[in-house]
């Protein structure tokens, strides 16, 4: 069982300063997320790089948005052991049966009892949005798109745009 | 009482994959929100989906941002039960009389005693970038644009900025 | 020692409504942050205005980016009664000595012991898309450009990257 976090590697460094005019370029894709667990992370930043290059956009924006309430997407370490800790931290941060009423038939018409997970998700957020440089994803070394399933296990869809210069 | 939350509707689906190119446009409008309660939370998704429609950007990003400290914009299901969760969930996340600094005559200058505000704010965002998609905002089902007032009542404003393909 | 918040001011109002078409332009540049602390706020707000001045763009977003996962991107006020509010709640939110696993040697072989770093940055976020309207940052007056340095002191990198009509 790996110790080590996922490192992101470029084919070549960011520059130090990027200048680029031209026609616009705008491109959207979907990807899907298949979860495993009631709380579950993925790793996704393998996925948004290859659409991006696919893309044919060398300098611009990519956003990446959850298509789900119950559904987030933010950027952190990927390591099983943090991985364990992220998802220990927000099932403590949120009580599961505190009498939501969201969770009570007598407010809610909603029958998956999940007010905790609309709860996570307002602290996670749903959608990040990255910029591209010299053809990739602008990324720190240890740093990765996470999509946080939080009430789950369900198949799940993102929406990659990409805009800029071609 | 609607025990519903409210469904967010595209005239057309987003297309599984959407490229286009062209000149760019961009157009910025201001929303006003006017809230009722101390902490209260506003569905402005048909607003901004109005401005959008107008903007006249097919494929492209809209930002919409919040002009204040202590008013956050976040996505999230509407529904009122949820709401009056999410509004509880925010009071008891940070503790309003906790002896903080902001609220010391003796180390600030802010008459409001508003510290958990700004706390509250710090952890929900002031912003979103959404995507446009053959002119409309992409949005999953349940999804819709929540303004959270922090500290209300107040008149607030917040700014729309749609960039894209015209 | 000051109990004010300090303000952001434009050289002209943002316009009401504006609108823009032309060709695209995209730039991008770093921005280097020294933390003096563990856990230390900085104001980057000037920094990225001025970039942002330089940058040639007139109307369109600017994106600014934390490379590090335990240093984070948000807006807030700035005034030092908050910020020690801000450091305070957001050391009390996560338990530093909570037997984490990343902090666990057995399970991790990351050596600096920082699990609660990287829940931090979690909740906070690592990035911001702000729009450009006349060629300045649209902030509301006590909105600032917050930096959070959660596991310092070090030598931080951010990217911004501008794009829009020149």
């Amino acid at each position: 069982m790996s110790k080590s976090s996922t490192a992101t590697v470029r084919q070549s460094p960011v520059r130090d300063i990027a200048t680029s005019a031209g026609g616009l370029r705008v491109h959207g894709e979907t990807i899907a997320v298949q979860s495993a667990g009631r709380i579950d992370l993925h790793d996704v930043t393998d996925q948004v790089m290859s659409l991006v290059h696919g893309a044919g956009v060398r300098e611009g924006f990519v956003n990446v948005w959850s298509m789900h309430t119950t559904c987030a997407v933010f950027i952190n370490e990927h390591q099983r052991a943090l991985v364990a800790d992220m998802k220990r931290f927000l099932e403590e941060m949120v009580a599961r049966d505190a009498d939501w009423l969201h969770n009570d038939p007598q407010h809610s018409d909603c029958d998956r009892s999940n007010a905790d997970s609309h709860l996570r998700a307002m602290l996670l957020g749903h959608s990040l949005t990255l910029q591209i440089s010299g053809g990739e994803v602008v990324l720190g070394q240890w740093q990765r798109i996470l999509v946080a399933e939080l009430d789950g296990p369900r198949a799940r869809t993102l929406r990659v745009q990409v805009m800029g210069v071609a």
